[in-house]
């Protein structure tokens, strides 16, 4: 059994914790998956003590977690001190409240609720008091900085506000890729487009299959961009309404000027042309980057002539987390995903280090 | 005595405006100073044909005329084929209405007029019908591509719907700068500002100065940021409340994280790190390009964190402009200036080739 506090970065965040919790020690264990060092090739499963419940927090049966690109770059080290060894990921969790703490009044014991990227904020600060916690100085991560995640069979949350009740007519699995991937895509396409808008996906993996589908089900065209067709029957099921193969200067050249918002799904350490794409933006369009890319040139000059923009989107808020539940609900919304026992992690895990895939790969608890 | 038809790279510009004229042949001749030949280290004076005063045309006695730095990049031949040699360069317009085509019924002969670098657009497409005319795929600059521009003791305007009636409280030589300058300013910080910004003003020249004046009529505050404290007192002076120098680790390091908008007033042909100014943001803030810069790394994963952005504007509509004088005459606004007989125009050249100013040259007609 593993006690990760000694290796905890930051201390004061459990020093805040026992201040005021229900429980002051943490009085139950769990089994979860985790990486025991920095670029582990495998997930190991271990028996781990749960964080104390604080009085705002809850306790969660797991019943399925997404596998998220950022789970891969905790492992690998690519955010530094965030991670901590062992390190128990997955940041997109769907279960059932088993406990909550004495302040908690909107979940409830036994709902089915879900868990995104961020695990808690002030509350107080200018951010967050205007719907924009992503953005809040003291923003913590559901499985960063010594908190664990949900590939787990239970797992506890700090603060209930970023426990989210999941509609009924949701799909656990399909819903649980939409609380950090389909958020990531959602917030942008909420804040940044407007309906009537022709709006460019580039990068047709997890992320890219929701914003299609998003996009989609607000009413605009969306041309998905790849750099093959090998994704383009997908992509058209999805609801993409065009397909543009960008190694195709014929079809970039064809395209050029005529997309309002590209939305940049791509994750990628690999060097890519980004500013390449700029040309497909018609006057005032926007180029959003929400994935982890390489630095890349860009041409403010060439740009200005047809005043187009580079902007960036981080997650989403607790306002935005919930109308986009909302809204899956009413629009019958889900990810596409593959379905994998948590107990063989490993083959999802291996899965998406070695393929490009245009789905999301969901954790079945069977622990 | 000049004829540069032949030399006109875009033909259909001379054919559509035989056309539809209210003189079918130019009735005049007119003094200006133009440059001979690509890279003129000198201007000359010649005696050159006005071109032919259309139906929706206005002629202008130039009373004075802002020399931009656009002006000197035509002469340069950085606007490739928009130069046409002799160029008569100018778009810094203020002078007297001496003559109008039959169908002009905006402004009327012995109104004092300014005109700015655009002279023509379509007045139909998706841009000019949302005011965006700077966008319209036929917009036409009054001293490109064969058009004469103000450096000239008489000028014609082929469109008078970009002929603005200038406020009589406003002084001929201090608004006559705005008329580019200072529209390229006004815009972004009308539409990419909201009143209680930190804006920080990038650059102190000739469009930095107006930006310090606008923005700090607009009620925020507002930081100067230059390489030295050379320009303090000057921005200080026109309104800025602070003022940064951003070679200065420890200002740059005290600064960062505290602007809303970094306006990017410098045209540069030479390397600046711009992607260092985005520490200076606050969260979803922004930082805007209007001047020609060479291309620089841009790295939007760092950005991502606070969903910062890279913007542009181009010049602005003809709303941007009737509003933008009209706020000028309110509050008493006007461009630093300092005046030369256009008749010594190589001396002002020769100072805005050498010299950081921070004012505007403007040209008083002496013909």
């Amino acid at each position: 059994m593993y006690t990760p506090t000694a290796q905890h970065p930051r201390r004061e965040f459990y020093s805040r914790g026992q201040k005021n919790t229900t429980a002051q020690m943490s009085d139950t264990t769990t089994k979860a998956y985790a990486a025991l060092e920095v670029n582990a090739k495998k997930l190991e499963q271990i028996e781990i003590d749960l964080l104390p419940l604080t009085d705002d927090g809850v306790e969660i049966k797991v019943e399925c977690c997404g596998l998220c690109g950022s789970d891969e770059h905790l492992i690998k080290g690519d955010y530094g001190e965030y991670a901590v060894f062992p390190q128990v990921c997955g940041h997109e969790v769907v279960g059932t409240v088993r406990q909550i703490g004495k302040n908690v009044k909107d979940v409830k014991v036994g709902q089915r609720v879900g868990v995104g990227w961020q695990s808690a904020s002030c509350h107080s600060c200018e951010w967050c008091t205007k719907n924009n916690e992503q953005l809040c100085g003291k923003v913590k991560c559901t499985c960063c900085e010594g908190n664990r995640g949900g590939f787990a069979d239970v797992m506890r949350c700090e603060d209930s506000q970023f426990v989210f009740p999941i509609p009924d007519s949701l799909d656990s699995c399909e819903v649980a890729p939409m609380l950090c991937g389909g958020q990531t895509v959602w917030t942008p396409l909420k804040e940044q487009t407007k309906p009537g808008d022709k709006i460019g996906v580039l990068g047709l993996g997890g992320l890219g299959h929701m914003a299609i589908k998003f996009a989609k089900a607000f009413g605009n065209e969306v041309i998905a961009i790849s750099s093959s067709d090998s994704k383009k029957e997908m992509a058209l099921e999805h609801g993409a309404t065009g397909f543009l193969v960008h190694t195709s200067e014929d079809e970039m050249e064809k395209a050029a000027g005529t997309l309002d918002f590209i939305l940049v799904t791509i994750a990628t350490s690999e060097t890519v042309e980004f500013e390449n794409f700029f040309s497909l933006l018609r006057p005032r369009g926007t180029m959003c980057f929400v994935g982890m890319v390489p630095k890349f040139m860009i041409d403010t000059f060439t740009m200005g002539f047809t005043m187009t923009n580079c902007t960036t989107s981080n997650t989403g808020s607790i306002k935005d987390m919930k109308e986009m539940l909302e809204f899956c609900a009413k629009n019958k919304l889900g990810a596409k995903v593959k379905k994998t026992p948590l107990s063989k992690i490993n083959d999802a895990l291996d899965e998406l280090r070695s393929k490009q895939s245009a789905f999301r790969h969901v954790l079945v608890n069977d622990l």
